[in-house]
């Protein structure tokens, strides 16, 4: 028998998921699924780095996370759902690979920088914690022996740290460690409905996978089309149109016909925004049937995250076990 | 019944305890463990900071610190003695501690300034572990709820910062840890028989616990004493004079008498340090009996680290149990 590869990929619980993380990771996942041992991490530990303040809606929101996975079709059958913070072998090997990693491979990395930045931190106002999450993503990554990690291409350069401190451990203690790989997708990033890049429940720019058939309804009719069409007849740029992308990525029966029509001022916005509406909601009838049948069920929920959270453990378990035999600090084995 | 407060110290195995470390916390340890419920770190991963590149040492070293506090009279019936990295929620802690640390803490911390100093790291070479290990100090001092830490004054600062962090989680959180104490004495700090203020065994300049009376002879022979003082005949200068002061430190018979003999030229370096050498061998006496007893006896020494070990597991676990509770990720409870 084959042994299937395994992939780790995963979310910060920190909010309900929407469209963008649909079109960007959950739908390949679902797909992934079939020809990998997928596990699927909730960083609940790597949310608290930035919302350490405020950890009460943790609870919520990996409960919440969960069911968003198991509506867009994540089989707990097929894949393995645990909690970060339930897997101590995970602060463990972060522990380990931190004394691998000097400060300035951190400091100077592009993408933390870019975070910190887009959190408000200055060099000053940075946790230490903060400063580390890449380490802490190498032991999510590591603990449970991943071959292959799915990220856009501008998630790579935490991939590479990862293969760094995993070719670093097995160079000076022993080969132990599994070096992953980055599986490059092509991940369509989705801006909000406003335009704004980022998409948040406060601005209201964005479809959450949990919205009613109304909100969808709501959210296209606000969304923000091209702003040098004032009268429907006018010419349409679908290049700088929201409404235009979210078609491309939700909506199978737009053509380019449709696209001729807009360039053209043959076609109003309101009409096109239904299309998309229509579209929308078909593509999410099938999560809310899923849903609806989860959430008469909370504990179904709760043991589907018990037991992914279980399995994640044993991998835990044989990993440290290899780690700590590889650095021989298994004393009394 | 009075419950005994907590008391929590500790040491890096780097290698064998001298009389440095006898005089500077041992002998105060062995008179604490009647009063307090004292707890000792094998501080194994704090050990990694500086040693992860050959940690094949550390099996041996483990063994041998814990040999060199039976030799010199913990009481294992009355001392918990545990090692570190069997307590992943030290690491836990950690984890959650890091949040909580601005990076601006730890970065212009003058002890921390200064050990890199010390181990030759510049801003660059210094690794994330590195500059983290006061936050791994504050989750080793917590997890067991310690009282009380007993340190030198200049130790205070790293104690004020597991101090900050404890207030910062239970202001945050709720309040479950215990601010702990520095219990600061009045630690004597004795440099190498050759002036040195770092004793090493590459230097030979220090005198181990597990030295032979033969070897406790010729270190204080080699011993560098008054460098004006060419002839025994010339009067000595006791306050330049290391081996004045281990005679201070550990011969009770040393006499204002014998200091005074010394200025007026009165006594040799030959015979004074023959007192020393008679101190130190009549001091070590009955730390020889006891590792000699202990010696023979592997499996006791085995036994009493993973009896150690465990009941620190207990302690970490209540702890552990009340700081998920507190931050409310203890979802399943």
């Amino acid at each position: 028998m084959m042994v299937k590869k395994r992939i780790l990929t995963g979310d910060r619980p920190t909010g309900p998921l929407h469209l963008g993380h649909y079109v960007g990771s959950l739908v390949n996942r679902v797909k992934l699924q079939h020809e990998y041992d997928e596990f699927i991490i909730i960083a609940d530990v790597q949310a608290l780095t930035t919302n350490f303040d405020h950890p009460e809606k943790l609870s919520e929101d990996v409960y919440n996370v969960c069911l968003d996975y198991l509506a867009c079709g994540i089989d707990p059958n097929l894949t393995t759902i645990f909690i970060q913070s339930h897997i101590p072998e995970i602060a463990e090997l972060t522990i380990y690979y931190s004394m691998l990693v000097p400060i300035s491979l951190l400091r100077y990395n592009p993408t933390i920088k870019t975070e910190a930045k887009q959190y408000g931190y200055d060099a000053k106002g940075m946790t230490y914690g903060f400063l580390g999450y890449p380490v802490s993503q190498a032991a999510d990554i590591t603990f449970c022996q991943a071959h292959l990690v799915p990220v856009g291409a501008d998630q790579v350069p935490h991939i590479e740290l990862t293969r760094k401190i995993v070719r670093r451990f097995n160079e000076l203690y022993r080969s132990v460690l599994i070096e992953p790989e980055a599986l490059v997708g092509d991940i369509p990033r989705l801006a909000g409905l406003d335009g704004n890049a980022k998409m948040s429940k406060s601005l209201g720019n964005c479809i959450y996978l949990s919205d009613s058939p109304e909100i969808v309804t709501k959210r296209v009719n606000m969304a923000v089309t091209d702003p040098a069409r004032i009268h429907s007849k006018d010419p349409g740029h679908p290049e700088v149109c929201n409404v235009f992308a979210y078609q491309k990525a939700f909506n199978p029966k737009f053509s380019q016909e449709l696209e001729e029509n807009c360039r053209a001022g043959k076609i109003g916005c309101v009409p096109c925004k239904k299309t998309l509406i229509a579209a929308v909601n078909e593509l999410l009838e099938p999560l809310r049937a899923r849903r609806k049948k989860y959430e008469a069920d909370k504990d179904t929920i709760n043991q589907i995250l018990i037991q992914g959270t279980k399995r994640a453990q044993e991998e835990a378990k044989k990993t440290i076990a290899l780690v700590r035999d590889a650095m021989k600090i298994n004393y009394f084995k």
